[in-house]
């Protein structure tokens, strides 16, 4: 069985000393965080998922959730612990009191997406889209709604489920054949089979609100091939009373099985048909654009991107932690040619230099995208309601960057540092009993799902990166340029600015080369894709390690970690340095060289 | 279901085009591989894998071995087939004639280990010491054995096991505590557990011969804590009679449990107790140290260590295959501001060209080290009885040196091929139905066992790479000098034979930079291990491309292949260049930042 403590001293060191949050008081929400509060919160919320969830973990998904006779049965377990869970409110941190939530700011909920990875992410996936529908519909959704659905998934008596995929559209939501057509009474009835639907079906709770894409025909019966006619629906499992808000009989909508996956077996990806069934439309009606009709459905999407990211720092940090405990126990050979151990027959294994690499990149990845992925969350607190519309702008421009970044390159590294940490126990890393296994089968379904990564560097490079002129691309790299600058005179530093320096301009020159024939590039940039989102990853933990390295030795900005903390940071910031931002270098060789191998070879021969 | 085709062409390209094996005169057994020959022999094993045991490897590993009141049941089908198996010889292609095998050189078993991974390697685990086993047994086991079992073995009547691991003693088997006692009557008595022992138990044969490893106590009954006084044994599952050969009773070894797995659940990795089982030593008596005492186990090692790297290229082979057919039919979105499929709603995602990425750089991976293989199983025959001494000496420090790199290189990468390959399919590559993530489950075996990846890093650069002066890695550098020497006029090989001068000239200077301050260095060159490792598997798969490029575009070299392949063969070698060889340039830096942050840091800080 693994173990798990979470990390809440290095929570409360990026917020209290990376991005000292409490004296922010130009954030919204920021300025009631003070230490007290947030270690409050934090301290109770590993206490839960240490306790409750954890223990739960590997037998859920060794029984897995079952389907019999059209409905899902949770592993043992699970409705108990959502019960627990929502009583303590921890899936609404962040919602708006207004809506029944605690009203703290984004970045408290980054390290619950972390636990909630670490400790049962089949448990959390049947109420991951709780808060965020509530949320997304209480800003679109008709009056009754409002009042009636939205407490309900506030308080977790009911759950959400966002329907997009279909067997023939995935990422292509122009090929979704779902109908939606409206009846007299303004209600709409929706036809058409739904896949991969997590939470679909459940006895977690006593409702399910599915919000639905599907295409609206015109009065002829066409539906057009693009996305023009695609609208966001809620279809209920319950027939709800618009006017009491009470559920009612069943609605069309049937589970009609559910996958058997890698991992992830504890929670029900269901396969759902909607056969006419009742539905209410979502969005500013008289629809202007697809933008607007879809809005519902980007809302939930983006949500689940950050999510997702999180998941990676997640599983590297329980995994490391399994495998550094297995790695100070076990014994075997001798480290080096002085015996560092005489008295005993063999040196623990940690004390192989091989062995320290596997667990310090899988450190130095988990501490450093915890801090990223919470910097990011305090641009989305600026982004979403800053006074100055300036610091707006340049906040959005870093979440544009950083949304497809941190959704790949997270749940790639993620599982990089679950594979590799399996790696430190040798065979006993491959049988289920240590649990190890489980992290990097769990962790692989990152890479796959919400966007699959391919799509993600697609989506940065054409419509994020480069767009408005550059101004993105721009606005990052001078935040690094200014940083460094800023540091100029600091000997000490240099270890850590100087590989940063480097890489900063070394892929610039890579950009430039890239944007040189500008749209008539379309294949290169394309070609090149996943390289620039990887060089971006690395370059953005290479950044915020940066920066935690210069407030570790100025003595006078490091209040809450002691020495031992101080001198580790250092380095995991230098781990980083020596073995992560060499690569970027060859990143950006394998941009440069036009990667004609991948474009001009006819299909038949891949 | 996941379909296969076993790569027939490829491995006649690379016997008669690549290696010209038929010219080859002076390599023993060369001279009648003719291409009728090879042909034959590879169809047909073509066909039997294709159409018997890959029906079995999806539902055999779902099933799973089963074990009950002390006794293994194989899946369903997995007797049968091995009763086929056995008849067709399959398992005793190389072994000698003398033996009862077909006595084919090694380069001919490369394409049975590559689709032994590809089709069935639960099924194949428990016959793959069969061959091994017999053939080292001739040599060094008593007389009555290498009468009665050998031909057992070789008939795969009966199978074979290695016993190593102890719960306490993995790669270190100093620490073994499996005791052996001389018997007045020159038999032994074995007590001690053994665990990770696959196919310990089961029921496809009808004896099991286990070849262990057991510690031998001196007359005071003492063991010393190193390796003088570990001997190998065998002890059969059922007591032989030495004098007819026929088993008798069952001996007193117990099979305790077997483990549940991520992956290559059909094959059964058991827990066996060995109670004062009787036994007999193997090896030359009187034994002339530890390495005369070991070397029966080495002799499996090393066998276990190429077919592990092989299976690695068979998992590339078949998670591309299905990958591609799936990539070829599934539509999604728009390729390229150019419509490239007007008519249709949407482009095959093959056309993406961060698809293409996936896809080329598994084949290139694939094509690239089963030429390399192939190779050095080629070096195999010279090594061990090339009439010359000098050609022989340089073939065994090839050997040397590829056996770590290949064992190690071969299984990381067709694990990353096989995650690529996975990626393709987006959300559907978790679904269990696609087939293609017990692929990946199933090749993250080969980084774990036959010595953990991280051992052969740590093999390679203490014992192989730079031992005998840096003979070793002279030699290897001298001979991809040399051909790009030999074709220094050739434009056209331009593409293929810079990137390979630049990755060579590169390593060698790091390497050089390595060993400045020679013994001294041991830690840095501890912590630079797997880069190294990393690095060589990189440059010799690319120095196979450029030789494979070299024969392509001299039209009087390549005689079994057609235009298209040939074109591919560029395509791929261009790939491999483009997209693997910048790596190096990494791999580089990071061995000269003298990984002071891996060796540096408390173990308490990791």
């Amino acid at each position: 069985m693994p173990t798990y403590r979470a990390p809440v001293k290095d929570w409360l060191f990026i917020l209290h000393d990376f991005l000292r949050v409490e004296e922010r008081k130009q954030v919204p929400g920021f300025a009631e965080l003070t230490p007290d509060l947030t270690s409050a919160v934090l301290e109770a919320a590993a206490q839960f998922h240490e306790e409750v969830l954890h223990p739960l973990n590997q037998p859920g998904d060794s029984q897995g959730a079952q389907f019999h006779d059209g409905q899902v049965r949770t592993p043992n377990g699970f409705k108990a612990a959502w019960d627990a869970y929502r009583e303590a409110g921890w899936h609404r941190l962040s919602l708006a009191e207004a809506l029944g939530g605690a009203g703290l700011p984004p970045v408290m909920s980054v390290p619950l997406s972390e636990m909630r990875a670490s400790t049962g992410q089949s448990f959390s996936m049947y109420s991951s889209f709780c808060a965020p529908a509530a949320s997304m519909l209480a800003a679109l959704a008709p009056e009754w709604i409002k009042r009636h659905v939205v407490p309900r998934l506030s308080d977790g008596d009911w759950t959400a489920t966002m329907c997009m995929t279909e067997p023939q559209a995935g990422t292509d939501l122009r090929q979704i054949s779902t109908r939606a057509t409206c009846q007299p009474d303004g209600t709409w009835r929706i036809t058409g089979r739904k896949i991969f639907i997590s939470g679909g079906d459940h006895d977690m709770a006593d409702n399910i609100v599915h919000i639905v894409l599907a295409k609206v025909p015109d009065a002829e019966g066409r539906v057009p091939a693009d996305l023009s006619s695609v609208h966001v629906f809620m279809v209920s499992k319950r027939i709800i009373d618009p006017h009491t808000g009470d559920p009612g009989e069943l609605n069309n909508v049937f589970a009609r099985s559910i996958e058997h996956k890698m991992g992830i077996e504890g929670s029900a990806t269901c396969a759902l048909d909607f056969e006419s069934a009742v539905a209410w439309r979502i969005g500013e009606t008289g629809g202007r654009g697809t933008a607007a009709n879809m809005a519902p459905m980007f809302h939930l999407m983006n949500y689940a991107r950050v999510g997702t990211a999180v998941s990676g720092v997640g599983y590297a940090e329980i995994a490391r932690q399994n495998a550094a405990d297995y790695a100070r126990e076990r014994r075997s050979g001798r480290a080096g040619p002085k015996l560092r151990d005489p008295l005993k027959v063999a040196d623990p294994i940690i004390a192989h230099a091989d062995v320290r690499r596997l667990l310090l990149e899988a450190r130095s990845f988990a501490e450093g995208a915890r801090a990223g992925a919470m910097r990011a969350a305090m641009w989305q607190s600026i982004a979403q309601s800053a006074p100055d519309a300036e610091e707006r702008q340049a906040a959005a421009d870093m979440l544009d960057i950083l949304t497809p970044v941190m959704k790949a390159f997270f749940t790639d590294r993620g599982f990089d540092a679950a594979v590799a940490c399996q790696q430190v126990l040798g065979g006993h890393g491959y049988i289920k009993d240590y649990g190890i296994e489980q992290f990097v089968r769990n962790a692989r379904v990152g890479q796959l799902y919400e966007g699959a990564n391919g799509i993600q560097a697609t989506d940065l490079v054409h419509r994020k990166l480069f767009s408005h002129e550059g101004r993105p691309w721009k606005h990052f790299a001078r935040a690094i340029s200014d940083f460094i600058e800023r540091h100029s005179d600091d000997v000490q530093l240099k270890p850590y600015t100087v590989p940063l320096d480097d890489g900063l301009q070394r892929l610039s020159k890579s950009f430039a080369w890239l944007n040189t024939d500008g749209s008539a590039n379309y294949g290169r940039v394309d070609a090149a894709s996943y390289d620039v989102l990887t060089a971006m990853g690395i370059l953005y933990v290479g950044w915020t390690w940066g920066e935690i390295a210069a407030i570790v030795l100025d003595g006078t900005r490091c209040r809450y970690v002691d020495e031992t903390t101080r001198a580790t940071k250092l380095a995991l910031a230098k781990a980083w340095m020596q073995r992560q931002m060499p690569l970027l270098e060859a990143m950006c060789r394998r941009i440069e060289c036009g990667n004609d191998s991948l474009l001009s070879m006819p299909d038949d021969w891949i």
